[in-house]
């Protein structure tokens, strides 16, 4: 990968999510040689996702570019290449882009959609964890709607002006909330001639409600206003199969839905190498450091991480939280490790979980105290400007949020790339 | 399509450039129904697409969809679509998605790269007449300069740091003057391991000066910043053969190359069922009133015609302002024929030339003056924000273009789609 040699330790970081890219930021000036490694160019904002998908931000705000970054820290050497494996014993990385020796290597490989096995989901599903796939849903959505003008077939129309979001996390709640401001904002003024009462939003979850990570209250406040903006909400059902056209569930009820949006689950994403021994339901098990027990020169951080203990027997949720407060604390506990100083143990602090249904509408949790509405809906906004990086994202989010808001648009209906079924 | 029928006669607009999309909106509110039938569903600015290529300006910022243009406008029909066949006898047109009757036709399709004939270049080398194109020459420059990192071969790197545009008219000497920004503003803390030395910009023209279609003083004024900007003019040169890293040039020269450009040459994009007799010069021949001689419901505006008159004896250029007038004239001599009054003659009013070259550089070129500099690159940016569809995309230009130039940003270097080459 030609990194040039060092006199300092060699750290290696595969993947520049929220833990990995937080690591490398935090390993600047450091007496360290960083190696951040990511298939992609940008560091994406995973959270605002939905909004691109619904074109309510163009993807270029929510990314930015590594060598941006860093490009003031001439210790930290950014590589884009997809990892391969990753050879604890002898040290070493195998990428598609060359081979590199090292002497820490942090696995902050995040987590990609688990379909749980269901091939027909897999191929025809959609999922959203890229800045790729986001762009696919907005631009299959699109497509449909153009599609549905052209048939006669009410079955057919049924089926393209259909859309099954499946999953009822902040994800899937987020999704079914901005299209359904689509249905009811754009798109009958976009499509006079299609009946949008034919378009049905429907959001399946097998929990007993949305948003099961939150409080009762919120999920209800959640439920309600999907609810109010016509969202098809089924909860207690799971989906089975499906064909492209139809989804099916487990209650043997059928959907007409071209598009299926599959939010209903995440799993680590594994690099070849690590040895089964190391894993604890699917992630990577780590101790109180983030390190792997036999092998004390690799670490993990994040959603590929699972670190047990009282307070989180199965692991720390998934979320952007704990992968950056892993990242901020390993760049601590290295430094310490180089200087034979004793490392710190990881205590997640819990800020807070949020999750917005539309205009004015947010449900917000703090460990304190909650709140929901206009107020959680601002500090939603707020919150998700100020954590994007860059000053040009949070200028261009700021402005465009604006113009979503004040005129109820969604100019970015682009189909600039067509969704083509790989199947 | 399932277009409904109508009491008023049906206008088919085939293509939303420039040309279709001024007829269309200059026909709002005219008793005709009006189908306009284009590829994309989006209008996409082309006077920008440089920018988009040089990371300075996300894709939606340039492109705006059909159907928010139209929303209002009930007799305006837009269906997204590939052109097939017109056939001028039977007035119906042959599309991907369906075929559709009509009483006058408008054929305002644009035109497409010329490769003339260079197979070779056709396979490898990078057009830039869409949106996509645009991104794809943004993704592969950053593609390369990774690669060219991985590589300690001299001739490896040398290819993959060389750029060659061919063809030095407005878009050849936009594109090299970003892309020289680039190379001086941003590749070298990006790219601190590589010797920006290194990195060749070369701009071929086959004439002895760029912007030939300006006054000489205009070429030697971009020229002369060009050369100041490092960019390698090369004139009175033609290319011959490429091979996707080296390319050869008539004079024997041959220059390492991994991204060759090809902004040399438009060819009318004709669609299928326009007869040979109906053509002149690979363009289809029209009268003073844009409507094709032999069959008087067929119409022509835009780059895809030739009218030839005294002035013009080999048509109109090629470029927005006369497409933007044909439409506009076209509308009131289709009420006209309508109504039974006699149509119009086109008479092109030509606007003035302009052409940017960077930061505070540009010439301007109007019928009776001339201008160049700091006052001249003030009017095309204003001139290009002015003419740009939507609220929306106006503002975020301006405020992009803001941060781009008190910043010396270029913040949107992402590669979200990588590139891949077809062959």
């Amino acid at each position: 990968m030609n990194i040039p040699a060092s006199n300092h330790p060699r750290v290696v970081i595969v993947g520049g999510g929220f833990a990995g890219l937080q690591l490398a930021k935090s390993l600047v000036g450091q007496s360290v040689q960083v190696v951040l490694l990511d298939q992609h160019n940008y560091h994406a904002f995973q959270p605002l996702f939905y909004q691109v998908a619904t074109a309510g931000l163009e993807p270029g705000s929510i990314a930015y570019p590594f060598r941006k970054i860093f490009s003031a820290s001439r210790q930290v050497y950014f590589r884009m290449g997809r990892v391969e494996r990753i050879d604890l014993i002898a040290k070493k990385i195998t990428a598609d882009i060359g081979e590199l020796t090292f002497d820490y290597v942090v696995i902050a490989t995040g987590a990609t959609t688990n379909f749980f096995g269901n091939k027909n989901m897999e191929r025809l599903a959609m999922p959203m964890k890229s800045v790729s796939e986001a762009l696919n849903i907005r631009s299959l959505m699109l497509q449909n709607l153009e599609k549905a003008l052209l048939t006669n077939d009410p079955n057919d129309k049924d089926s393209l002006m259909g859309i099954v979001i499946v999953g009822g996390g902040p994800t899937g709640v987020e999704l079914a909330g901005a299209i359904a401001e689509l249905k009811r904002d754009i798109l009958p003024k976009d499509y006079p001639d299609l009946d949008m009462r034919v378009m049905d939003i429907h959001l399946i979850d097998s929990n007993a409600r949305v948003l099961k990570e939150f409080d009762e209250k919120s999920s209800a406040v959640a439920m309600e206003e999907l609810l109010k903006m016509g969202v098809d909400l089924r909860l207690n059902e799971r989906v089975t199969d499906y064909d492209g056209k139809v989804i099916s569930c487990q209650s043997g009820e059928v959907l007409p839905a071209a598009m299926v949006i599959w939010a209903a689950g995440v799993k680590a994403n594994i690099p070849s190498g690590v040895p089964d021994a190391a894993m604890s339901g699917g992630r990577i098990a780590v101790n109180a450091f983030n390190q792997l027990p036999d092998f004390p020169s690799a670490f993990a951080i994040g959603d590929v991480a699972v670190m047990v203990n009282e307070d989180y027997p199965r692991g720390h949720p998934m979320v952007a939280q704990p992968a950056i407060q892993q990242g901020k604390l390993l760049s601590k506990n290295l430094i310490a490790l180089l200087q034979g100083r004793t490392m710190s143990p990881f205590i997640y602090k819990n800020l807070g979980s949020m999750a917005t249904i539309g205009r004015n509408k947010a449900v917000v949790e703090f460990p304190r105290f909650k709140m929901k509405g206009w107020w959680a809906w601002c500090l939603w906004l707020f919150v998700h400007v100020f954590q994007l990086i860059g000053f040009r994202n949070k200028l261009i989010v700021m402005v465009s949020w604006a113009q979503n808001y004040l005129r109820h648009a969604r100019d970015l209906r682009l189909i600039i790339r067509p969704f083509k079924q790989s199947s």
